[in-house]
C-alpha cells in the first residue's frame, strides 16, 4: 500500500506530515553524516534519507516523532525511496494527531467491542458466557488498540477487534446456513481465539506490533490461550466441559500441526472457527495486495499466500469490507 | 451409519425391505451353497450371509432387486454381518418403491433447482448468467441425481445438487458480510463447480457412484469442468474475460496441488468457493461419523478428515442442515 | 514378546494362569457358542477361543479375571492362536497375583520415586523445586503405575516412572559432559515431561493404558502439562521466568509440530530433555522388537520405528538396562 | 553463459554491438542523470551502467533498440557489469541484425518444422494426424520463433520447435526399443505437448519469453493446451477416445501434481513423453550450466535442477546437440 | 498374471504341473488336517487347499517339489484359490522341467551377456572397460540368473541381466540423439548399475528373489554397489577419475535420498543412466499390471507406481520388448 | 560470533591483529580504488573496506596474510563493517601468530588423540580395534586440525577431533547407563564416523574448510566413509560382521535419507551414536548463536537449526564444554 505522501505527491514533488519508525544516523563514504529513515501515514511506508544532516539546520528526532517533512520520491533498488529535503518536527499549531497517521480498522474499536458485549450477553450457555466475558475485559484497552499480526493480514491499529469481529459477522451468518451448530460455541471461541496475541507480541503504542515476546516464543499464542482459559476456570470456578472445549477451539484454530495447531478440529464448531480465521486473513492479504495493482494486472508473488494474485476485470472497485 | 433394518430390530431378530447392493453365490467348505450379499436400506448398508442357499427354496435375485428378508444379526469381525433366514422378492402389494430405501438429500432435487435457476436469473452479468444456466440445463437430470462423491461427503441420491445448495446459501450468507465479493462470480462458479462429476463418475440409476469412468481418471473433474466451459464459450459465442475467470474458480476450488488443483485460488471470489466447499464437505463428513457415536464419546479416525471426532455435551442433537 | 504361557508350553500344549483382557461370546457357523478371548500375562498376549463354550461346564467369566487354563497352541493367519481346552476360575488356594501377570518395569517403582524425590531435593532453584515436587505428589500413585504410553515404547505397570527414571540417569551423566546446562532445568524438565499422561490417556487399574481421554485427545499431554505448570505456579505463587522454561520444556520434548510439539526447543536445556527423550523410546522399542529374532536375524518393519532391525553377532545378551 | 562482448573483450575493455533488453533513467546520489541497462546478445546478457548520461550527448534509447558500445567490465556485487562509456544507435551500414544478437536454436526453425509435418503424416491413425496437424498449424509463427520457457531449459529464440524436435527424436529411438509402444501417441503427444505455452506466455518479437499472461496464470500451459485439443476436435468433429489420450498425455507431462500435472500418467505412452520432456530439459540445462565451468571444476546451486554439477574429465567439450 | 494352470482351467476343474512355493499343515476347526499351499508355474501364484489331508494317501511335499494337482477353482475373498482334489509328484516319465514354471526373461541370458560383453569391449576408455567387465565376470551366474527386485519390475528368472540389457539398448538409442554424452560411462555405468544386488538380496536357486541379506539392509545396493567398485579399482590398480564417476554413476541412479540415492546425478551421463533406469522399470509394471485387463479398462492401483492404469483402445496388443 | 577487534573496541575506533580471509580490489563509482576484504580473528570475521586504496601508500596483501588494522566500525545493512583506516603486514616483533587468530577446540588436539586411542586401546574386539586403530592413524594430521564442517557446527581449527572427542565423552556416559549397548562399537562408530570428511572438504592450512572437493560432492563423507572401511578391512585380512556393523553406523549417522544416510539405524549402538552426533552438533551450535546475544534475549533464526533461541535467567554463564 501506497503512503499517503506519495498518493498527494506533486510529480516527484512531496510535502507531508509523517511518523518517524526507524531512524538511524550513518556516515556516508564521502565522510559527511546523513540519516537513514523508515517513514509512515495511513497509507504506508517509505524508506527516506536526509542526506547532508545537520543536528543543528535539521533538528533532532526519535523513532514516534510526528514530523512534517518535503522532499523529491525516488527509487532504489525498485522501490520508491524518499529524499528528505526539508524536515520539522510537528507544532502545536499543526492539526494532526497519531491517529491521522496510523492505519486502523475502518470501524470505531468500540463499536466493535460493544457488539462483542452484546453477543456474549445473548449466549445461551452462563458457563460460556462468564469464561468468554472474563477474558474479554481482562484483556483491556490491549484488545481494541492492537494489530493482529506482525505482518501480513490486519497489521493495523486495532487491528486485532476488527479480524475479531469480522470473524464474528461471518460466524453468524454460517450458523444460519448450518443450524445444528453450537452457537455459543462457535461466537465464543472466535471472540477469544486471539486473545493470546496480547501476550505472544509487544506492541508499540501506536498498536503496532513490535515483535514476539519471549514468552510468546516459548508457547505461543495458541497454548497461552488455552492456558489463560484454565487460569480463568480456576479463578470463576467453572468445572465444566465448555472449558476443555473452548481450549481446544483456540488450540486447533490453526488446522494443523504445520501451522502452529497440536491437534486438527475435532468438532463442527472447531471447525468453522478455524476455517472462517483463515478464510477472513486470507481475503485481507488479498484485498491489501491487491490494492496495488491496476485492474487486468497480476500481482507479485504475495508471501504468506505464497502465489500471485490477478485483480480481474469484474471488479469494479475493492473495498475493505464495512467501508462504503 | 446404520440401517434402518438394526434400527428396527427387535433384539437380534429383524425384519424389512432392503436393496441388493451385490449378490454372489459361493461354496463353503461343507460344500454347500451360499449367497454372500451386501444390503442396504436408506440408513445404511450391511454385509449378509443365507447359508445353505437353495434357488427352488429361496428364489433367485440380482443387484438392484427390492427383497423382503427376515434373519438375526451378528457380529463378523467387529463388524454387524445379517444371517438371512427367510428371503422373498418385493411384490406388487407390498408398498415400498426405491425412493424408501435409497439415502437421499433432506430437500427435494427440484425446489433446489428452482432456487439455483431463480439466483442465476438474479446475476448482474449477462454472460456469467448465460454460461452458468447453459452448463446446468446440459447436465441435466444427472445434475438432480447423482451423489457428490464416491465415497465421504454427500454419497447419497442427490447429493451433488443438495452440496451446490447447501454452498450457495453459505455464500450468499459471506457475500453479505465481505460486500467487496462480485457475487455473480462466487455463486456461479459453486453452481458449476462440480458439475464436471457428472462425466467424471459413472452412477446407477439410484444416483449412487459407481466407480470412476476412464476419462474421469485421466482428466479429472476440475479439468473436464474447466473444457466444458470452454466449449459452452464457444457455443454461446461468448469471448469475454468471464469465461477464465470461471475457469480458474472450478480449476482452483481444491486450493492446492495434492488436492487436485493446478492452480491455486488467485482472486477473493475463487478463495470463497473453495473455502466454502472445503468447509461444506467437512461438516458433512464429521456429521455423519459422529451420528454414530453417543454424546461424550470419541470417533475412531475417520477416513477424508484423517482425525478422531468427539461429540461432545453442548450437542443437544445433530442434525443435518434443513432439517426440523 | 511371547507369553510364558507359550514359553513354558510342552511342544503344543500349555497350562497356565492368564489375565482375561477382553472377552466375547460368539455363535459359530454350526450355532454352537464359543468364545473369542484375549489373554495376557507377563510375557506378552495372545488370543484365544473357546469352542463350543456352555457356561454351566466352563463358568462365566469378565476382563479382568484370572483364570486357569489349558490347550494347545494353533496357527491362524501367522500368529500363534491359543485353543482352550480347560478353564476355571483362580481359586484361593492358587498362589498368583495381579502382579505375577502383568508386565513391569525392572525396578520398583517406589525405589524410582525415592531416588527422583531425592534429585529434586538436591536442585538449587527452590522454585523449580517447589513446582516439580507440587506436580509429583499431585500425580500420586498414577505416576507409580501407569505404563508411558498405548502401545510402542514402556506400555508396561510401571512404565511411566521407569522411563522417567531411566531418562533422568541419562540426563545426569550428560551434565557431567556438558557442564554448561542448567542440571535443574534438565532434570525438573525430564521428571515432569509426561505427568501429563495421567490425565492424557486412561489407565486400568494393572497400570496399562486402556485409550485417549476426551481431554487428552482435545489438548493433548503436552499443552495439558503445561497447563498444569500454569495452575500448580498460581497454587504455589510462583511468578518466576522458570514457570516459562519448565512449560517449554515440556511443550518442546516432542522436537518438531509433526509429532505434537508447538514449538521447537529454544534452549540447550530443552534439546537434551527432548533427545534423552527420544533416544530412551527408542532404545526401549529396539530392544523388544529384537528379542523376538535370533542373532544374525533381521526382525520384520518395526511399527513406530519404521524399519527392520538387525540383531548382530556382538550381541551376545540383550538385556532391559538394570537387569542383571 | 558470457556475452560475446565479455569473451571478445580486449582485458577489461569491450566493443560490440547489443540489443537493449531493459532500460532506465534515474538520478545518482551526487543528482547526475545515469541509465540502468540490461544489454544482451547471443552469448547471453550483462548488467549495464552509463554515468551522466546525457540525451544530447549519448542519444535516445528505448528497449529492443540495437546499439553499439564501448566501456569496462567491471564487477559489481560478484557479477560483471559495463560500464558504458561510449554508446551510438546502429546505423544503416552496420552489418547487424536482430538474428545475430539473439540466442537461438542450432538449426533452423523451418527444417525443424518440415521433419515434424513428415513426422505427422507417417501416422497410422488419421484422427491423430488431423488433430495434431490441426494445433500445429494454428500455433503459427509463435511455433517457430518462441522460446520454451521464461528461464531455464531452452529459454532461446526458437526454443521450443528445438525442444519438441528433440525430443520428437529421443522417442523415434525408444519407440524402436520398446515396440509395443503406439507411436503415433507418443509422437502426437510430445509435438503438441507444450503448445499451449504459446497462450500462457506472453514473447517478445525476438521470441524470448516476457511474463505469464493472466490466463496463463490462471489455466496454466497443460489444461490450456487440453482445452486446445478439445476445441480442435469439436471442429474436426472427431468423437474418438484419441482425444481424450492426447489430453491425458498433455495434462500429465509434468508427471507429479507438485509439478503443475492433475493427473499422472495411466498409460505407457504418456509416461514415455513425461520422461523424454523431463530428460531433455534436464540435459539442456545441465549443458547450460556446465558451459560456465572448467574441466575438474563444480559448479554452483543450479536454480532448477537445485544441485551442483560437476564437469568431468572425460568430457572432451560439450556440445549441443546436433551441433558439430 | 494368471497362473497357466487357470488359463487352461476347463470351466472351473482344473490340472497341471506346478512348482510348490510354500507349504504349511494345519489342523481345521473340524479337527482335520489340512494342507495351505502357495502354487506357482510360469504365469504366475495361487494360493491352495487340499482339505482332509493324509500323507499316506496324498504324499508328502516340501518347498521346491514339482507337483502334479487337480482341482477346482474357487474365490476366497476376491482372489482366486485353488482345492486341491489330486496331487501327485513329478514322476519320471513327466516331460516338466524347473524351466517349464518359472517366469524368466524373452531372451537368452546367455546371448544377452555376450551383447553386454561386445559392448564393453568397444569401449573407448581402457580403464572403465577393465572394471566393469572385471565386475561382471565376478557376478557370475548371478548376473545371467537373478531377478531384478523382490517384487515390482523384473522379478523374474534372469531379470536381472534382461532389465539390464533392455537399459543398454536404450541408451545406445539416447546417445545417437545426445552426441555429447560419453558412451562409455552411459554404457558401463548401466552395466554396472544393480550388479549390488547380488550380494544385497538372496536368491533361491530358481533366480527369484527371496529376501534382503543383513548386509543388504545395512548398506543397500547402491553403496555396496560403490564400495565394490572401489575394491576393484584397487585389484587392478586403476586410480583414475572414472572410477569415482563410476561409483557416482551407481550411488546417484536413484535420483533422490528418499529413493535411496545419497546424491542426485551430478553429469549428464549419470542423469540419462537413472532416467532409462526408472522409465525401463516403470514400463515393465505398466505392462505386468495392464496385462491383467481388458482394452477399455482401467486397472485397481499399482503398488509401486502409486496410481491406476488405462488399457486404451490404442493398444492392439501389448507385448513385453522383445517378444513377437 | 563478534571479532575481538570489535570486542576490544574504543567506542567505533578498533586496532588488532587480524587474519586475511578474502580480498579483492574494486573501483568506486567515483573511479577510485578500493578493498573489499574479510577479516577474521579467533572471536569471528567481519567485512571490511579500505576506500581510496594505493598499493604504494597501504602496501599488496594476499588471502591468508596477516596484518595490523586500525579503523571505524560502521553499520551497512545491519551488519558491522569495518572501514580500515591505517594498514600493514605482521613484522618481525609483532609477537602473533596464526593461532592467535584462529579459532580452536578448547583442548589441545594432542591429548585428545592420546585419550582416543586409549580408548581403542581399552576394546574388548580386537577387530573393531585394529579397524578404527588403522583409519585413525591413516587420517593422520588431517584429523588433528580439520574443523567439522563447512560452516555450522564446530568450524573450527581442530574442529572434528574435538566433535570427536566430545562425542566420545557422552557415549561413555550413556554406555554406562545402558549397559546393553556394545561398546566397543558405540565408540568404535564415533571415533570414524566423520574421517571420510578428510576426504570430502578441501582444507586450508588453518584447518579451516575451504569446500567440498569433486570427490567429495560426488560420495560423500558417509559413503566415503565406509568405502575407507571396505579397503581399510581388505587390507588387515578382516572378514567378519564388524566390518559391515561399523560400515552401517557409519552410513547410517545422520539418521533419515533426506540428511544423507542412505539407511537408518538399525541397530541400537548405531542409534546412539547418530543421537549423540546430532546433539553434540546441535548444543555447540545453540552456544555460538546465544553467545551473541545478553540473558532475556531472542536471537535471530538460527540457519541450520532453523529456528529462534532464547537465552534464559537460569543461565549464568554459557561456556563451552571444558572451558572453565
Amino acid at each position: 500500500m501506497k503512503t499517503q505522501l506519495e498518493q498527494n505527491a506533486n510529480g516527484k514533488v512531496a510535502t507531508g506530515f509523517m511518523l518517524i519508525k526507524t531512524i538511524e544516523k550513518k556516515i556516508a563514504t564521502n565522510n559527511s553524516a546523513y540519516l537513514n529513515l523508515v517513514l509512515s501515514d495511513k497509507g504506508g511506508e517509505i524508506s527516506a534519507k536526509l542526506w547532508n544532516y545537520s543536528p543543528e539546520k535539521h533538528g533532532e528526532y526519535v523513532t514516534g516523532d510526528i514530523i512534517k517533512v518535503q522532499g523529491t520520491i525516488e527509487e532504489f533498488k525498485g522501490s520508491p525511496q524518499f529524499r528528505v529535503e526539508r524536515i520539522r518536527p510537528k507544532m502545536g499549531t499543526d492539526e494532526v494527531t497519531m491517529d491521522d497517521l496510523v492505519a486502523s480498522a475502518p470501524f470505531s474499536s468500540k463499536d466493535m467491542l460493544a457488539e462483542i458485549r452484546k453477543t456474549i450477553e445473548g449466549f445461551q450457555n452462563p458457563n460460556i458466557a462468564k469464561l468468554v466475558s472474563y477474558l474479554v475485559e481482562k484483556a483491556g484497552d490491549g484488545f481494541l488498540i492492537n494489530s493482529a499480526a506482525l505482518r501480513m493480514h490486519h497489521a493495523m491499529r486495532g487491528g486485532l477487534i476488527y479480524h475479531t469481529y469480522s470473524m464474528m459477522k461471518a460466524a453468524k451468518a454460517l450458523c444460519n446456513v448450518y443450524p445444528f451448530l453450537n452457537s455459543d460455541l462457535v461466537l465464543g471461541g472466535i471472540i477469544i481465539h486471539d486473545l493470546g496475541k496480547c501476550k505472544e507480541i509487544q506492541f508499540a503504542d501506536t498498536g503496532l506490533a513490535v515483535e514476539y515476546t519471549p514468552k510468546g516464543n516459548m508457547t505461543g499464542h495458541l497454548v497461552g490461550g488455552a492456558i489463560d482459559i484454565a487460569l480463568a476456570a480456576k479463578e470463576l470456578n467453572i468445572d465444566d466441559e465448555c472449558v476443555t472445549l473452548l481450549q481446544h477451539i483456540v488450540l486447533s484454530h490453526h488446522g494443523i500441526p504445520e501451522f502452529g495447531s497440536p491437534t486438527p478440529p475435532m468438532f463442527p464448531e472447531a471447525q468453522v472457527v478455524s476455517a472462517i480465521d483463515k478464510l477472513d486473513a486470507e481475503l485481507f492479504e488479498m484485498l491489501s495486495a491487491m490494492s496495488g495493482v491496476d485492474v487486468g494486472s497480476t500481482t507479485s508473488k504475495v508471501w504468506g499466500l505464497d502465489r500471485k494474485l490477478y485483480r480481474h476485470s469484474e471488479d469494479t472497485e475493492y473495498r475493505l469490507n464495512g467501508e462504503d
